[in-house]
Formats: C-alpha cells, structure tokens, sequence
C-alpha cells in the first residue's frame, strides 16, 4: 500500500466508523499516526514532516461534530511541528512517540472523569443515559457492585444502546431497555440522567448523539439532574451559533421510498447549558448555578 | 364459529392491532357488536341482550389506552341496555343500527376536528407530529393543496411513522423523515406540532404514542405551539393519578437477550396539560392560558 492508499484507507475508516465514541477515534486517529509515521515512504526529514502534518491535517476534520479527534490530532501536530530531530529517523521515532503518549493521556483522562462521575453518583442509582459513551461505560461499570440500575434507550439509526446493554449485561448490571421514545416517559423512574459528550461547546453546550437533548429536556421536566461526563479534549472554542451537527448517511433510516420523501440522519444534537445540572471532567465536577443558565 | 369462537376472536384482532389508532379501533369495536348482533346464537330476548351486553363489557376495556373504545361501546350498551323492542329480531337490528350509527357520528366527528385543525394552522405550514393519528392526517390531507412539510418521526416500535409518510406521499405533502430521537433537533425547524390523542384525561393531559411527550417538551423549549386535535369522544373523565399507560409486547423491541436485560414497551405516555398550546375537537378550539397551566 502506498502513503496515498494508506491514508485515504485509514480516513475512511475513520468516517465510516459507526461503533465508536469520540474518544477511541480521536486514540484511533492518533494510531493511524503513528503508524504512518513509521511507514511513510519520504526519507528527508521535511518531506517525511510535511507528509505527517499533512496526514494529520485530513484527519483532524475527518468527523466534525467530534471534537477530540480535533483536538488530539491538533495537540500532535503542534508537537510533531516543533520538534527538532537530528533525522529523519528520530522524526519518526518521535512522532509515533508522542502519538502514543497523547493516546494513554486520553486513556488516562477518560478513567479519571469516569471515576469522577462514579463518585458523584454514588451506590445504587437509577441511571438512565443515551447512546454508548466509553465514559459512562466505565462510570457504570466502577458502580456496578453496588446495585445499580441503567435504563437504556436503544438509540436509533446506530444503535449504540444495545452494545450499552450487552457491556451492561456482562458487569451484571440489571438494564431496562426501551426505544428513543420512551426516555420521556422512563426519565421520572431515573435518580439522575449520565451522558458523555461529542463535543462540549465553550457555552458549557453539549453536542452528543441525537436524542440527548430530548434526555435532558424531560430530565428537567421531571426533576432529574442531567450530568455530562467527558475528559477535558471534549472542549472547542467556539459556541452554538458556528457549529453545525453532523450529518449521516440518510440509508440508515430505513426510509420508505416516495418522491416526497426526503430522509434525515442528522447524527448529533445539541442541548443547550440551561438544561444541564453539571459537568464532569478528569479535573472535577462544575455545578450549574441553580435555577439558572450556568456561570461560563 | 360458535358465540364463544366469535367473541374470542373479534376480542383478540382489536388487542393485537398495532396499526390503527384509537378512533378506527373504535369503529371496528361497534362493527364487531354490530355483527355478534346479528350472528350471536341466542334466541330469546333477554338472553340476547345480555350476550350483546357481555360482549361490550369485553371489548369496553380491551385497549385501557385508547379511550374512545371505552366511550363508544358504553354509549352503544347504554342505548342497547335502554331499548324496548318487542322481540330479539328486533333488538338484533336496533343494535346493529345503534352501533352504524355511532360509527358514522364518529367519522364525521373525526372529519370535524380536522377540519378545525387545518383552519387553525393555515396554508404554508411546516409541521412537525409523531405517530399516524387520523385525525392529523385528514387534516394535513386538507392542508396539502397549500405546500406544507411534515417532519414525520418513524415512531418505533410500531414505525406507525413510515405508514403516515407513504400516506403523505401518494398526498404529495413533502415530508421530512426523521429518527424518534432527532425529534428535538427538529422541531425547532417546525412552526406548529400538532398530534391525535389516544385519550384526553380530564384535567387536560394527553395520551399517545410513546415520544409525544417528547415532542412537547420540545416544541415548548423551542417556541413552537403544541396543538392535540381529536374528537370529544377520546376524553375520559379521571386524570393521571389513575392513569397506566398500556404496556405491549416487550418482543416488538428486538432487544439483545442478557439475564439482566428487561426490555420496555410501554406504547403510550403522558404530556401533561401546562404543555399544550390549544385542543382541538369536532366543536372548535381552546387555547391553554397564555405562560400558565390551561385552565381545565
């Protein structure tokens, strides 16, 4: 395979990806790096840079609404753009050092906000959540002991929840699993609502997969705190109004066919600050002001 | 078929329905009662009635969900139980025309609330529903001429959704197809959100398919009227406190098997009245107090 093949191959896999969250393909992403960084075919030391920022440059804005893969790429081509080797061996070497440096820090921060949020919680909740965040996942499975219960919708077109549910299943966790139009009616029956993040927006807004807001609209209604779980390269700089959520391939619905018809796989959605009761990172947990928007 | 198959087997089509709504279902109760009145076995009077009268009592409480078949079938035995015919021949052809005559009243009473819904919304409309009432689609069916769009959620598990975009289709109503869960994105895009009722509770709560609640809470969030439209026949007189939304086969959810996995099917839920903008019926519109719980 040639440095074009690879790349295009390593990218595609990357927007195809359906399985997933955010932070295994922003690791994932950090993967094809480093492995391209050992196999690129360039021998001068600035053609074999310029070859790697480039790769990294495509694969930073491989899946927009999912800002880590942004955000750890950007952090390794800063790095990998200051470093000053003696070859282009050492570049190599570095690269794909750094690239997995960035990963275990993502691992570690992951664990670190999942152990956070455990604690916030405590034993024995009723957890009710949407789609299937490796955060949560691990927050979940540090409680289980415990007696927890997880209601889990099942979360259409990609259905993450029941990849949730089996995960669930085998820490021995009882689930309740219902459909995305159910979390309404189920949300009252939840000591509190848990969810990781895509991305978070610099307004505290969250973007996760589409039907969260929903969960923390009927959260609220119903007296439930809505918290959001994620390591801190969730964070981007700019807010609702610039951000536009992804959008997906419309075959996944299943649509019926007709003229008139026009299917829509919008992946992502937004649920604004108000309606969230606090945020849990690796650092900590940040409290929403009470009764109303939160301090940012 | 014996009195007995017969029952049985009208009993167990209207349990098992699982595409039509409330108001059809109702409809095919009296056409049931209509045709037990002229098959059922018994020769004498009294003995007749009493069969008719115990075959209403089966199919009164058949869908605790969907009042109207509660209300149509006890006005049915209401005037059966009244009549004084001078022979079970008699009674046979009194009850049957009872029961074609409720069902029409129903048809128009359908016909009406609709037509006041469309007047309500007006040409040009962007609508956004969920579930296939057919009260809303005989309203949309009258908006069609003007260039509307419907926003139609798929409406799982019962993807009654797929079945009201078809229908718009051959309609040439331009339909926008969406997830249950992407409900919340979307609705901001609506100008009106307009759904049938299974049941209206008395103090104004509303009834239907699983997500509806969802929907409100939306469309309130975003600044969007909420309208419920159904005929009067869909009101019962006890509120929530009492109410149990109908749970269906847990089977219709394709749910992964676990030991600790519950699947959930509870097909209806509860939109409480302080987010609903107007109802509508046969008689007109009440709009709920402007910033406050309707008054009920």
């Amino acid at each position: 395979m040639d440095d074009a093949q690879f790349r295009r191959l390593h990218r595609r896999e990357l927007v195809g990806d359906r399985i997933n969250g955010a932070s295994q393909l922003a690791r994932a992403a950090l993967d094809s790096l480093g492995e391209f960084a050992g196999s690129c075919s360039a021998t001068d030391l600035e053609g074999l840079r310029a070859a790697l920022l480039g790769f990294g440059e495509e694969l930073q804005y491989a899946r927009p609404s999912m800002a880590p893969i942004h955000n750890l790429v950007e952090r390794w081509m800063d790095r990998v753009g200051a470093l000053e080797p003696a070859d282009a061996a050492e570049l190599r070497h570095e690269a794909a050092a750094i690239a997995q440096g960035l990963s275990e820090h993502s691992v570690n921060a992951v664990s670190a906000a999942a152990h956070q949020a455990a604690q916030l919680i405590g034993p024995g909740a009723t957890i009710i959540t949407q789609s299937l965040s490796s955060t949560v996942l691990e927050a979940l499975r540090g409680l289980a002991p415990s007696g927890i219960e997880v209601i889990t919708p099942e979360s259409r077109p990609g259905l993450e929840g029941r990849n949730l549910a089996r995960y669930l299943d085998r820490a021995r966790v009882r689930v309740r699993f219902i459909t995305d139009a159910q979390v309404g009616h189920f949300a009252g029956d939840a000591s509190v609502a848990l969810v990781g993040a895509d991305t978070l927006l610099v307004d505290g807004s969250l973007v996760n997969k589409a039907g969260s807001y929903l969960l923390a609209l009927a959260a609220r209604d119903r007296g439930v705190p809505f918290h959001v779980c994620c390591e801190s390269f969730k964070q981007v700089p700019f807010g609702a109004a610039t951000f536009e959520p992804e959008a997906l391939d419309p075959g996944d619905l299943d649509a019926p066919n007709g003229d008139y018809i026009t299917p829509c796989n919008v992946y992502f959605d937004i649920t604004p600050p108000h309606l969230i009761s606090a945020w849990i990172d690796e650092n900590g947990v940040r409290y929403a002001r009470q009764g109303r928007p939160a301090d940012t």
